[in-house]
């Protein structure tokens, strides 16, 4: 999320109660998560276990709960608690707000595109033109969507991200990080009916041009879907994923997180993907592997009994 | 689909841009997609390897690309872009139109039935006597409920297909085929809460009498779902497939398109059903075959490393 | 459920028509399924093989299809139908009633909650203070839901359970069992887009302080969810099984009913869970067993081509 206006780092120290160290002067650009972020962005870290990876990327300003060696170039905003810190810009910049409308009065909509009724549509939303929005959808809030986009019954496009702060020391161990971010559809994209699309937590969900999804298809926050994509229904994908263009996924396969497949690869049905995928191959089974190789394991299971029919004389 | 009113052969090439081979003078009862196709039906074939399927099919009258053989009681169209002759068609017939009001003002609802608040009702939707449509359901046009039905919370009856056209040298790959199909949903019927029930693409997706339902069922466009059958949480089953009466599917079974389930068949939760099975007898596992045996295979595989002691000593 | 008042053996056999047989001078307080039977409860049987169970169980009121032996402090009503005789009593102290307004005049509302537009909420619901309950969300009737608790877009609390009384001689196999119980949610939980939690068919279903849910998750009636469990999309479980505190499900677990998962244990995405699990472990696969066993189990299958290579020269 890039704030409206930058803001220094003193109005910032300021409006966290945090000391400052390293550079003072540049300006504060927005917030981000690890996963996502860009020059200019602030990022929070509260477990040693991490500083490393956040003192190396892009992030120019960091909320952390001690001292550490960084770069001269960098600031650190240092705080007791980062999480709630950062929870607390999130909710300064882009406050959860009550709204009594079932559709905004905000919505910007494109000539030709048809809303059912009993659809919700929330604040900040901008539908393009011949779009087709199918009853009982939900629309949240911070979603853009282009044109000869479908959204079948009963999808949710928007929703908060499953992203939790964890600590067992807590009587309620995980707590929510507030999404800030938001969704973009692309031209000619179809949602099936009864999928839920969740926005990024800082940055944005994106489903490619011409991308089809069936039913009951579930997309994690800042997951990017490519271009003609297809993907069968019951699939689940977790957070901050990449799809290649042109990758198919058949039904019920689930894929975990912060993970790539490359462009046109196919994952038959309900295989399990647990790390990234090289494009324009076929994939099966859990953990999904080369399609032919794991079909054959499954004949070489159904050898066992034979071949120990053969050998076990020769104990 | 069938027309309100069959129309002639030289109509439809008027109105398609068409030449004419063939038989002139029978009269078009209707469209169909191929798996579904009835005598007087018109159907569309777009590459020569479906060619012989379609015209050995029961259709009487085919769209298609270029000339062929074929035989003399039929009628071939030839146009350059075969699907988009399909689609002007459903257009025409069946075009899509948008809807005003959450619940049609030409529903015919039987005695003694309820309809929560916050549902969505197409037109052409007959509802029988004693339902129980529960809140935020969707019912789609062209739906026909028998008597007894309950309909549970957040379902969503008659959703468009998942069929596309597929041309990889388009920007967009993928083309919708507009569904212009319907659902029957026989009497006694029990829906879970958020399931998705596709319409046909051409002809109906039928739920058998008494048949059952747990939450977030998945069932594909044209699939025919016999009497009696008892389908538990999270199962999905692709499009123009059969369900005979009495089938049994447990939890997270995943069917594929176009088989058949025989009569009674059971199938074992997470299961994945890839082609037919036969009836009256229990299956699991991927592929699902005979259960017995399948799970006699996870036992077989557990041994392997002892098998794998006993022997390497004789190397 | 327990009934408002209780009621005497002489007036439940009056309006079952039953035959009394035992002890006449109890009250009777509730009714109650098997699993989940307390002193008091009426419960019912109608098949010889679960006889002693009902007879053994805490319940100290019977409804059975004929005279058995059970001791002497205990009641039998003895009715040609015992199904029907509990259908009749749910119908008459909890009977469905048709509902006009999409939020039910009869709601309980704790002070900073919010409830968006499109939501359906149902007779008999309390929400506690500062709940976000978001749009297309519906709650049946029963519900309690504690403070500072999410429920996100399209979920639905409080769907009747999937729970049938099968007798195959019947022209409907199944007939619903009306459920009659309730959802209870403690504070801090929060419930993802898309997810359906059945009430209980008798009890409470219950999900525990500070547990978090992503999207598509299904909960089984009379289930129980401890506290901070984290459950990840598209996880189902069936009905009256039981989550110990601490227990995390990630993506498409699947888990069966009346089974119990210790606390802390951790099962990894696409496992299937037929029986108990012991706490404090990770677990995976079908069926879900010690996650490092079942991992090698994987490559102990890649590795019978080359035993079946080494040793095939050896016959």
């Amino acid at each position: 999320m890039k704030f409206e206006q930058p803001v220094t780092v003193d109005w910032m120290a300021d409006f966290l109660g945090a000391t400052i160290e390293g550079n003072k002067s540049d300006l504060i650009t927005g917030i981000n998560e690890i996963h996502k972020v860009e020059k200019g962005d602030l990022v929070f870290v509260d477990h040693p276990k991490y500083y490393d990876k956040c003192i190396q990327s892009d992030a120019d300003f960091i909320i952390i709960n001690q001292s550490t060696s960084f770069p001269p170039d960098k600031t650190l905003f240092i705080v007791d608690q980062p999480f709630e810190a950062y929870l607390k810009i999130v909710q300064h910049f882009r406050p959860f707000t009550e709204t009594k409308e079932p559709v905004s009065s905000t919505l910007v909509v494109g000539q030709g595109s048809y809303i059912a009724p009993n659809v919700y549509i929330g604040k900040n939303v901008v539908i393009g033109k011949n779009c087709r929005i199918h009853p009982n959808v939900t629309i949240m809030d911070h979603v853009t969507i282009g044109d000869n986009v479908v959204i079948q019954a009963g999808s949710i496009i928007g929703s908060d991200a499953f992203y939790y702060n964890t600590k067992k020391n807590r009587s309620v161990w995980y707590k929510r990080m507030e999404s800030c971010g938001g969704v973009i559809i692309e031209d000619d994209v179809e949602i099936g009916a009864g999928c839920t699309i969740d926005r990024g937590v800082t940055h944005n969900t994106v489903i490619g041009r011409g991308s089809k999804f069936d039913n009951m298809v579930h997309i994690g926050h800042d997951t990017v879907i490519g271009k003609n994509c297809l993907i069968a229904a019951q699939v689940g994908i977790a957070g901050a994923t990449t799809l290649e263009d042109g990758v198919v996924l058949w039904g019920q396969v689930g894929v975990s997180k912060t993970l790539t497949i490359g462009e046109n690869a196919v994952v038959l049905a309900q295989s399990g993907v647990p790390s990234s995928l090289a494009g324009n191959k076929t994939y099966f089974g859990y953990p999904a592997e080369d399609a032919l190789s794991k079909k054959k394991e499954l004949v070489w299971i159904k050898r066992i009994p034979e071949i120990w029919e053969k050998l076990k004389d020769k104990l």
